[in-house]
């Protein structure tokens, strides 16, 4: 048996991840959403985009708005990672003119924003708290870092570089700057990305400028609002856009939560560039309050509609979640940004966690339909009787007046690949586990990895190893939290995990030579989860999971009124293999009900002894794919006996 | 033994309360809420009246709001009863000075409305659907009615018939009248009690009027708001003021809920007086609606803060439970008004159940402080993070800037006698067991009912008969819905209550001598409520009731966390005699929670077969007096093993 070390891990190490154009995703759970994001979304949403005005907003004579830049930024980004895998033609050209207008609308000093170019330039950088301008720049920033990554076109990073030249010129501490952080982080993660991509120290200094002057009193936000002469400019609450007290001096996950994993992903990103150990420890403690304490069980965070924001610790509810799709694609932003400075599967486990329920949750199979808000308990008559927006339907909806979340969950889809592994030194650690082929070069050799498997439904991963030399380097393979009991053979010899298991990670180092095979075995029985019991609105019941899924009932398989219904802690849950929803494995057992037929027009009555329950076959499915067919309930918090 | 003959009930038959003045409350669970009702809330409330400028609003010349002259008018009314029973010479002088105050508003031709008096009577009628003139007009007229009835005084109602003649001119089908109903019900049924005081059939007329034009196309409130130039005129929801429809084709309690419930109050009593069958048929299947689908086990209504009204059958949500203080006093009301038209305990039930819960709940015990919203369960560090105003705050609050709670609560404590028993033909009816001696006359005779008990504490309740004569009549007494096995004896022989018990009624008949002694014994065990199984809310959980009461769990007596709180099954549940909370009887039992050092900072994680689970010993204390103590969590519904 070759000689199996144990890897030490370094608390700050920057990992990178695989680049896009080395993966081949060619996985049946996540393929099949990569190509309908291609043809359907990348589609329909530039369509949207066109139609809706946002393009034509650049040509500066028409309707516009604040947001709408990002909306198609992300679009740009997504549709760059699409091309660097599958060209298109039509889509590239698309992209290229999209391009083409910004470039032609860009002021001499580089500005770049459709709503103030098409109002009024003197009013720019006035109100940076809710106009969204630094939002905006920095989206556009991303999708041009990805096109010159992705597909080697420097053409809309050069336009981006100018902005952004622009914009380091303009905010800062020294002479002829002026102070300014954006109300709507974004634009502090995007500018270490133009950092890692350009090698512009300049970058690096403006995102560090913005983590650091944020909630630095005297505070920019009231100095504007009362240059604004607004109302009330002190009574604004700060902490919703996390600008209440210095970053540094900040401890939990508040208020608004889109802006705060995007804020927190860009503050850990400067920790890591910076080396900058104080403000790695923000980024520790926000992260344990966040996931320990403010985040559903399929990732979702951000709890109420209210300002879209964080609440208190342990309040989850679950018919009035919102969980917005967005917030959740931020935070695997945060957590990839964690797990590359710090190989943990902590990390890993809450991007797998989000990726693979809520974020997954907001698009429909066909591609077509969105999510805003992702609650854990739908019960469409309620929603139907209010008027809580699109924002808050209870089924996906085509579009949002607000339309952030479909364009979001495209430039992730397109982007899948680069989540599964990364490198780091001599390691290479895997992730996640999605079929297909991943090369790298690590110590000087390329390496190829393929993944094959069928997870998430079954515990079986292989992972063979191509080369065209022996080389020696770690294979870093992250167990996942929700496996008790992995098991890990080097071809075909088992090793000893608790040896060389480190954070959560097991570290094979060896000589590895081609045709070497990895066999993961990751038994996924059904789980029935808990959650803390301060959590009120789980309290008395259970979720089921399997593997990294959650599961969830429709009322479409299982009836109406599941808040009633109750499974059994002895029953026995089986797992079958279905067509359903485009084939996955279900969860079934036996679960009750009370009997309705025994109520006759009574609303409270004293509890008999013998209660009188019906029992029946459920159905579960996973969270992510509820609402692809008939519409109906659902939930995932189920009663326990 | 004497004859105790069936008497069968009549579908439609109006009885009529007892007189205030007839009645002497002496019970240790209601008089001290009286005495503080005067002593204490009647004073303070003037102050607040006279601080905030509702006073003086009747100068004309100052400040003054669309509702302000309501909540004076309930002050007045509450002052009306009071000095019914009460004399007290400086709380008279204050309600004759501000009868002064208003007397010398009224214009020539009646009108009396602070707010366009102050602002331009030419803008009078132009919004009945917002401005509320024939709400507060309705408060008004229902003030009158009470000092004149109970006190003699008829100065103001000679005010308020100018005013209501005034009305009466102004609105109906005839020449010169324009179409127009009230967008705040309320002045229907104190059409119906002015008719009723005065037998004025101009009055009942009026207020059938407005019962039967109410949804009528052409819709008076979308024709007024396009004469206004009002935007989106046709947009408004009319079904939150149930207008939406003819009352007539209505069948669900739908809206905005203290509206609905003075609404359906109004039109039982038109329904009545006017023998309009189909009227009372509405009356029936909206009650049911309301009373079987859409109440809270305290008999709070209006489930949702949205509008203040109602939502879908069985949606009933407890941490986010609105259930205005006002909403469960008209749902009183309501009750009061069916019960007086057919003796059926179900009426008398929900009475029972609103006043000693939900309505109660609405006041402190020291009678200065009062809630808006009455939820079921209450976590103070989410409320603490939220702004949802007054109405909605965590604790009962000195004010509200919408102040109709408070003094509507003082009105209906300073009337509690009036509810114990009503007179038709030869019946006397005992609905509410409360501590007094009932005068009455029967069938041409004086008698006088004493009724003795330590009700809701104790199961005995003694009906003491005083009469100078032998009279023949029947005493009816509810036998609470409650109780599974009522006993009654008379004069020491046992009654067999299945051949004398019509719709939850003893029918007692026979000649009635002068000490002559009814003793009923409601057995009151401690029971285990559940509710239908399609309340999403409740589901999994039980509430704990003993005789009238519904009890909760205070974080004071029990911790925190109380959602976690699992109460067994065949625990034994006891009750013990306390002087807690002013003297009440206190429920006690073993329950469990879930131990939080087994949790070490997880957020979710697998069902342990051994659950590690605290003991403890719980104490329950009524609804109605939570938050009297240290401020804390407070929940009624119990997770059930």
């Amino acid at each position: 048996m070759k000689s199996l070390v144990k890897e030490p891990v370094a608390r700050i190490v920057a990992g990178k991840p695989i680049c896009l154009q080395d993966t081949h995703v060619n996985d049946s759970f996540w393929l099949p959403r990569i190509l309908v994001n291609r043809t359907r979304t990348l589609v329909i949403e530039f369509e949207l985009l066109e139609k809706t005005g946002r393009l034509t907003a650049f040509n500066l004579n028409g309707k516009t708005h604040q947001f709408w830049d990002s909306d198609v930024a992300k679009w740009m980004e997504a549709t760059a990672y699409s091309l660097a895998q599958y060209p298109d033609p039509a889509l590239e050209q698309k992209l290229d003119q999209t391009i083409g207008r910004m470039s032609n609308a860009q002021t001499e000093d580089g500005y770049l924003n459709s709503f103030y170019q098409t109002r009024t330039l003197l009013k720019r950088w006035s109100n940076l708290r809710d106009m969204h301008e630094l939002y905006c720049a920095g989206h556009l920033i991303e999708a041009a870092v990805a096109y010159y990554e992705q597909c080697g076109k420097r053409a809309f990073l050069d336009v981006m570089c100018r902005y952004t030249d622009m914009i380091c010129a303009t905010f800062g501490h020294a002479d002829g700057q002026r102070r300014g952080v954006p109300g709507h982080p974004e634009i502090e993660l995007a500018l270490v990305r133009l950092y890692r991509a350009t090698g512009e120290q300049r970058y690096l200094a403006l995102a560090q400028y913005f983590i650091n002057d944020r909630g630095v009193e005297p505070n920019i936000f009231v100095d504007e609002a009362v240059a604004r002469e607004e109302a009330n400019a002190a009574a604004f609450d700060l902490s919703n856009i996390q600008a209440h007290i210095p970053l540094k001096e900040q401890s939990e996950a508040v208020g608004h939560s889109v802006r705060a994993c995007y804020l927190y992903t860009g503050m850990a990103g400067v920790a890591v560039e910076t080396h900058d150990e104080s403000l790695w420890a923000v980024c520790k403690r926000i992260w344990e309050n966040l996931t320990r304490k403010r985040m559903y069980i399929t990732g979702g965070i951000g709890s109420t509609q209210h300002k879209e924001q964080f609440t208190i610790d342990y309040d989850l509810p679950n018919e009035n979640a919102y969980a917005e799709t967005c917030a959740a694609i931020s935070l695997v932003f945060f957590a990839r940004q964690m797990l590359l400075i710090e190989l943990n599967r902590e990390y890993a486990d809450i991007m797998e966690r989000a990726l693979y329920n809520g974020v997954l949750s907001g698009v429909s199979l066909d591609g077509e339909k969105f999510f805003y808000a992702n609650r854990l308990a739908v019960y469409p008559a309620l929603i139907a009787s209010k008027t809580n927006g699109d924002r808050f339907a209870a089924f996906r909806q085509e579009w949002f007046d607000c339309a952030c979340c479909p364009p979001n969950i495209a430039r992730l889809l397109a982007d899948i690949g680069e989540y599964v592994a990364s490198i780091s030194d001599d390691i290479i650690a895997l992730h996640l586990y999605i079929a297909g082929s991943y090369d790298a070069v690590t110590c000087g050799h390329a390496v190829s990895l393929q993944i094959e498997t069928d997870y998430p439904w079954d515990e079986t991963v292989l992972v063979r190893v191509s080369s065209g030399t022996t080389t020696e380097f770690t294979l870093a393979l992250r167990l996942p939290g929700w496996c008790r009991s992995p098991r890990i053979k080097v071809n075909g010899v088992d090793t000893d995990l608790s040896a060389i298991t480190s954070s959560g990670y097991a570290y094979l180092r060896q000589q590895w030579a081609d045709g070497d095979v990895i066999a993961m075995t990751l038994p996924m029985p059904v789980e029935q989860m808990e959650a803390h019991p301060s959590v009120r609105d789980d309290a008395g019941r259970i979720a089921l999971q399997r593997g990294p899924l959650v599961y969830c009932l429709e009322e479409c398989d299982n009836g109406a009124d599941l808040s009633d219904v109750t499974i059994s802690r002895s029953a026995p849950l089986c797992i079958e293999r279905t067509d359903l929803l485009g084939g996955i494995v279900a969860i079934t057992g036996t679960a009750f009900r009370r009997d309705l037929t025994h109520w006759s027009d009574m609303l409270y009555r004293p509890v008999r002894d013998t209660v009188v329950r019906k029992q029946f076959s459920f159905t579960a499915v996973p969270y992510c794919l509820w609402n692809n067919r008939e519409e109906g309930e659902m939930r995932v918090w189920l009663q326990r006996e």
